[in-house]
């Protein structure tokens, strides 16, 4: 039995404390709002996030940093991009050399670029920046919660670290795999917000499921393309945090960024679908940020491009997708093998 | 404008034949069923297969094969596995070798583990297996008949062969690949057949879009396994005809396949299953050959396994899905590594 900090209340952190818990370990949830905290405390529950889900009593909400951080044997960090290096910031000094650390948040830092993983260690400095574990996989955080059977990959500089992951939430029905490919991991979960936007929009306009699994199949390729140029392996792109991600992401209606895609192309626009949402749509955030990583890095992404061209400058979304259709490449094996090529 | 006889009138070929229609062309779409062939003719509809679809006035029915193939230009074979040598016996005598000569079936013979085309290259002789087309992709007939924007890769021996079947079917909103990997394009389209029976069984038991997701992804790994094995390019598995092709026909109660299995999962055996879609389920078939084949070519593919002793040994659905859930491997890389091996 371990003791297990989880940094942020959202939906996936309260379902991953849940795991924790149901596997003996003694849970601190940390939220950043003081009646979240009384409300896992009094009543077991976090409604808002997981409404109708009763939450075990290993876990102990917590408001204060400082004591839900004392003496913790791990630390994993569940908050949104926007808020990660504020949160990181705060939990810094009470943070010890011994302990694991993960993230399960999925997202790329606008104008800087980073990944997750590297907003911790610039935080926190050595020795942090070489021990991060990442958590990813296709996991909706309504059907951990319900103890529904789940596979999820982790991933680390150091396997060592991965495998003290692996043995804190494996158990029979949340299975966890380690995979060394650390860069991989991490994009794969924050570019899929993305083509989960573009799926949604999709749907939104009235275009059926041959559309959308095409849609699918052009961005696993523009995910890997950008994957492969930043270091990762190609492979990793057909794994659990690649297609699998993508698929639960893309053909669900629990996953948020669908949802808000869903909107778009019904003809809401951006604001007024965030309003609706109540909750962080990280895949808007990270369209930016790959936006700019792409141009930077000159990757041709057109899935990004034309997300990014109706989020922020206006363009009409049924001509998005109709433009993604008719792309002029007409062998595929040549296409795929320039966007796979390791 | 040419002259194209689609041999099979079920939702495929009939919906194949609406685009060939939509192009201009003049189609002849033949049925081994008298009625069915007059209710094209007298009705323009095909209500068993496409219900609620009113067939381009430049489909004609046909039921008399040699009047069908008469001075044709094109031949597409769009039967059941089951009845494709009869039908290509049938026609072998009317058949020129100025045709072009498609198919857009899906499936592995059983006790001969030949694919399609081989068995159509093994009736016809010399020099038709040298041409032979093949058409897959994702795509559900209803959405194609409804113009939905559909794309789907065409592949060949013969260059040249497969440029003629993309122009025939090329068009705004049904857009046509080429593919070099002839056997790969095959391979995947028979083989997603068996992973959508798995995803219906583990949506039948109750099981969420998580487990779902991780079924699929693993399932595009054995597909791809057998694949390569086979002599397939490992880059054509995360293509249209692979992975597009899996989602499309695992998340879709389109899906025959998927259907089926849904019924297996809540607890139907199998000739009630069969009776109750009225339909060929191409995926029982092929689960059958399949499993033979990796048997004699001595591959693992734990799913099929598992979905053939349902099928045909009586094992529980739950047992088999929990079975696939509770797999030892637990580094990912390295399993990926094994089964994309080129």
């Amino acid at each position: 039995m371990k003791k297990v900090t989880v940094l942020g209340a959202g939906s996936w952190g309260t379902a991953l404390a849940m795991v924790l818990a149901h596997n003996g370990h003694d849970v601190r949830l940390w939220s950043h709002r003081k009646d979240q905290a009384n409300e896992i405390n009094e009543q077991q529950t976090n409604d808002k996030y997981l409404p109708g889900i009763r939450l075990p009593d290993e876990i102990t909400g917590y408001h204060e940093l400082s004591l839900a951080l004392d003496n913790a044997d791990a630390v994993l960090f569940v908050v949104p991009t926007k808020a990660m290096r504020d949160v990181i910031k705060q939990a810094k000094e009470h943070l010890t050399s011994e302990q694991v650390l993960m993230h399960a948040s999925k997202g790329i830092e606008p104008e800087t670029h980073k990944r997750i993983s590297e907003m911790i260690a610039e935080e926190l400095g050595e020795p942090y920046g070489e021990k991060i574990v990442v958590l990813s996989g296709p996991s909706h955080a309504e059907e951990v919660a319900l103890k529904q059977p789940t596979t999820v990959t982790v991933s680390s500089l150091q396997l060592s670290e991965s495998e003290k992951a692996q043995d804190l939430f494996m158990n029979n029905v949340f299975r966890v795999y380690t995979n060394e490919d650390f860069i991989g991991v991490e994009i794969g979960g924050a570019l899929k917000n993305i083509i989960a936007l573009g799926a949604g929009i999709s749907d939104g306009l009235g275009y059926g499921d041959n559309a959308k699994a095409a849609l699918i199949t052009r961005g696993l390729a523009e995910m890997a393309k950008l994957g492969v140029k930043l270091g990762a392996t190609p492979l990793t792109f057909a794994g659990l945090t690649g297609i699998g991600d993508l698929i639960v992401t893309c053909t669900s209606q629990h996953s948020r960024n669908y949802r808000a895609g869903h909107m778009l192309g019904e003809g809401y626009n951006l604001p007024d679908v965030l309003d609706k949402m109540g909750m962080v749509v990280e895949g808007v955030r990270t369209t930016k940020a790959v936006h700019q990583l792409a141009e930077k890095e000159a990757v041709d992404m057109p899935i990004t491009s034309g997300i990014y061209d109706l989020l922020f400058e206006g363009k009409d979304p049924r001509q998005v997708v109709d433009d993604l259709m008719q792309r002029g490449k007409t062998n595929e094996l040549n296409a795929l093998s320039v966007d796979f090529k390791n």
